[in-house]
């Protein structure tokens, strides 16, 4: 109750509906910034739905490569900040004496690329150099439980139903068992909160469950997955070209399209049982 | 065609329909690297869709407040780089002799809020401070063109019909004409390729434009508009709460859940001619 209260908010809009205007509160999908520090150092502010932040903060730290274990974070807490002391806005990540910290190696990322003329190849090597591990290739899922999952992630999807606004990201085990489900308004936030999730509960590297995202799978999508050892992911939506790409080099499942009785396999055909090629 | 060649990649898929797994060639929606320099001075990397890099590099420099008009822009052109020289995914952009540039200025940006405690507030002043000029008081949309604007839209978009992978954002005049398309895997690229476009072509500030999204409408999407001096924003999906906090106080018109006979208004109603609170 008191999260739904949180990532939702009631507001006053005008509806107009075939010719009439009326006047009504409907719900919002709450979204403000979120400040991520390491001790005093402000690592990253970005726009999400508050809730579950100290996993999104994990699992940022998890797929940008700051962390790569449980035991590196030492603490990782809520800051009272603003003129009432409120908690809210910033999480400070405290690492362990042994985890090397630099501020400026996000950018260095980035620009790592750029020196061989910047390419999807360069964006893929540089993701293989920070996956935790091969994704498992003994995984299996049978089709019939994939179909299951899109169906299994709306009916537990808290926030949607309110405001239409949130994208959900979702981890499930082999047999199709719901582990985690996060809401968020930037789909790479509700993939980092499961991901921190998983993390914080020792689960990391996630090598026998499966990332289910409401939405479309671009290349940021994957390359998180991957980073967190990931071997399946499916998306309700498309896929990109450069997602495919990457998928296939890693040798990650990747679905896309996935509904009540159909799905499309982009790599990594060989782990979903029954849906072999003819 | 040559633009739809380079924003569509063909691949090889498993359909698996109905217990019936097939092999069959798909489209996929491009995803590619887009390096912006400001002279030699690597400032960003983005995942785009290729395809009016120009206009997204000039869009992403006014919408993220390095340059405020098309004087500034002393050329914008792609760079030759890679072992075939290939140009692709770098933009090199010169700035007029007369603009300040400091690359550190976005991380300045980002967390000039925290000092006071990081806040939904502090990301609206900083808003404020950037907005070329208050939205357009005195411009009026006809409902009834308003609600043609998504049929318009859809028409419209080439790629999205072989992929179902893109977001799309679109420029329209008060009387429905569009004025300019953008696709893009990603949404907020989408809007900065259509503000580019304008700002290229001397139509910066947008006095009297109507922006479209094709999905959801964030904090990001209102700010850039606001940037741009656009008066209204309306989006196909749903607004989040900061979204409509901050078209609420620039007295910007916000419009969510644009369908054929419907929508709502969250901010600015009486830019909206015949809807009118009964």
């Amino acid at each position: 109750m008191n999260l739904i209260a949180k990532s939702v908010n009631l507001t006053r809009v005008t509806e107009w509906n075939a010719g009439r205007a009326t006047v009504k509160d409907d719900f919002l999908a709450a979204e403000e910034p979120l400040e991520i520090r390491i001790g005093e150092e402000p690592l990253s502010v970005t726009m999400r739905t508050p809730g579950h932040d100290r996993e999104l903060a994990a699992g940022f730290l998890l797929t940008e490569s700051f962390v790569s274990e449980r035991a590196q974070i030492a603490s990782i807490d809520a800051v009272a900040s603003g003129p009432e002391g409120q908690r809210g806005n910033i999480i400070r990540v405290q690492l362990s004496s042994d985890v090397p910290f630099d501020p400026q190696s996000i950018r260095r990322n980035f620009f790592a690329a750029s020196s061989c003329g910047i390419c999807g190849k360069a964006s893929i090597d540089s993701v293989r150099a920070r996956a935790l591990q091969a994704p498992n290739p003994h995984l299996r899922l049978d089709s019939s439980t994939l179909l299951r999952l899109p169906e299994s992630l709306r009916s537990s999807q808290d926030v949607f139903e309110r405001t239409g606004g949130l994208h959900a990201a979702a981890l499930f085990d082999p047999a199709g068992q719901l582990l985690c489900l996060r809401e968020d308004i930037g789909r790479h936030n509700a993939v980092d909160k499961v991901i921190g999730w998983a993390l914080l509960d020792g689960r990391v590297p996630l090598r026998d469950a499966v990332l289910l995202v409401s939405g479309r799978g671009g290349f940021e999508i994957v390359q998180k997955a991957i980073v967190a050892g990931l071997p399946i992911v499916a998306c309700v939506s498309a896929p990109s070209s450069l997602a495919v790409q990457l998928a296939r080099e890693m040798r990650l499942t990747l679905v896309g399209f996935l509904r009540a009785s159909r799905f499309v396999i982009y790599s990594g055909p060989e782990r979903i049982v029954g849906a072999s090629e003819e």
